[in-house]
């Protein structure tokens, strides 16, 4: 083995996904454990050392040249992660430093929204594009930029966040304090909150059905469904989200000459007429030059994402 | 002189300014020149270059080093200037080469808003701040973005167009094709219409009697002379503008991790009122943890700001 090994940690709200990854991408060894968000700063960062060690032993002894770790919350240029939302009890953790103490292994973090970025950048659809724009569609709205090949973190470490961009100054408030960000629109409450609206208009959605009658368990997944069956509705209800959400990236794309988006998340699998909706959203968003070149597809990672930017921090 | 010499050129709609610049940024010699923009392009380079052999003529031999020119229109990372609106006749002309070419000196060209944006950068408001963005409100909105200390140019040199940052999806439609950007809100003719507008419900304003009762001459000028009197209706119309342009500027804010604003052009020295509700309305659209440390000031440069700031294209 000429490549490089690293361990690569997606510190998830429910699981930590820790793997033992080369220099191309390749997770040669993996072990999942629950993050224990419950139980304090303590236990979590029990739970991510064993996950560690537990990779470790699979490498037999050869030299790993660094730990790379995604984790929730605001994360500090050096590796102190402040408030992950769902974690209990937790204001603040140098966790870069406690780590690399424990192993004496070079050690990073940065925030999963960046990680999942780096990922798709070195090993996934953002392989081709020097500059792009990753986007989290899920829970809530999620950002990284990637800037001639690396992520762009900003002056204090917290750029990218695109979920509280305003589409419109007298929009609804978000629970960060501004009018209209584009989180209150299409982040998942919002988005099955949207649709309950809407289904009250339209009892021949098939969405209906799939949440046997009851409205209060609409959420993205039985849209997506309905979605992939033809049902009108439930395609009226993410075409309007893209078109939503488009706004928000085509300021973006003005603001930083940038073309492409790529989004990953829960809600983005819906299918390829969401991302037409988006596509046709940020054209009409963009300076005329720009429209011909605008490229807004999916993320290609999926669930090792986590892992594989987590190791890219450190290869 | 132990200095570096080089020329600056502002290449304005009306006039051509081009100074002979210390590297510590002092003017030494400076030439006006009409642009004659209505001559065509040939005419224009004309005086371009009479302008800078203007100013070599002070250097008395001395070398220099370089030429940078500030041109309006998009300019691409080859200096050639394409369409810039108000020269005839002007499809594409290759302005750095045509120049390198006519004083064997070499010779960069940017954007206008660029150029101010370095000006500020090197020699004006922006000394102590390495990241920040800076606004040109005028006739439209123009930005600059300074990353690290340098400008923020994109992939093809485009970055920085915030006066087509939509601040409302179901706003008016701006000439650009986009609904709702910032400058269809806050750029001169809009924010000329939206106070004549008001001013039809309000006949003690003072704006009355500066315009002779004439409402097709209300302009910012105006307004600011009103508002300087301490006339309310004259204070309300720019503290709706400047909360409506604190919109898309804490959008940007949020994307791109940074605190500070720098503000210049005609409309923005209407005064510090103006700058009070553009700080209030950023730290209204910013994330929490920002809200502190927002700062929006004014430019300091004033009419020079184009001729350093294409002398720092050299510099």
């Amino acid at each position: 083995m000429r490549e490089k090994l690293v361990v690569g940690v997606d510190l998830g709200g429910t699981t930590v996904k820790t793997g033992l990854i080369t220099s191309s991408g390749v997770i040669l060894a993996e072990r999942r454990l629950p993050t224990l968000g419950d139980e304090g700063p303590e236990a979590v960062m029990g739970q991510v050392r064993k996950s560690i060690e537990g990779v470790l032993a699979s490498a037999k002894g050869k030299a790993v040249r660094g730990i790379g770790i995604g984790s929730p919350g605001l994360v500090e240029k050096n590796g102190i992660v402040k408030a992950p939302p769902n974690f209990k009890g937790w204001t603040s953790v140098p966790m870069a430093d406690e780590i690399q103490a424990a192993f004496d292994i070079h050690t990073e973090v940065d925030n999963d929204a960046n990680t999942a970025a780096i990922a798709e950048a070195k090993f996934g659809a953002g392989r081709a594009f020097p500059n792009f724009l990753f986007v989290i569609w899920g829970t809530g709205i999620g950002g990284g930029i990637i800037m001639n090949g690396q992520i762009y973190r900003g002056p204090s470490g917290g750029a990218g966040e695109i979920g509280h961009v305003s589409i419109d100054y007298k929009g609804p408030l978000c629970k960060c304090g501004t009018a209209g960000c584009i989180e209150t629109y299409v982040g998942q409450r919002y988005l099955s909150a949207r649709a309950v609206e809407i289904l009250k208009q339209h009892p021949e959605s098939k969405i209906h059905a799939l949440v046997g009658g009851d409205l209060s368990k609409v959420e993205p997944l039985y849209i997506s469904q309905a979605a992939h069956d033809g049902d009108r509705v439930a395609l009226d209800i993410f075409t309007e989200a893209g078109t939503l959400l488009g706004v928000a990236l085509g300021g973006v794309m003005n603001t930083l000459d940038y073309r492409v988006s790529i989004i990953g998340g829960g809600i983005s699998a819906a299918g390829q007429f969401v991302f037409d909706a988006i596509t046709a959203s940020v054209k009409a968003n963009v300076m005329s030059p720009m429209r011909d070149e605008i490229i807004v597809i999916p993320a290609q990672l999926g669930n090792t994402a986590g892992m594989l930017g987590a190791a890219g921090l450190v290869l």
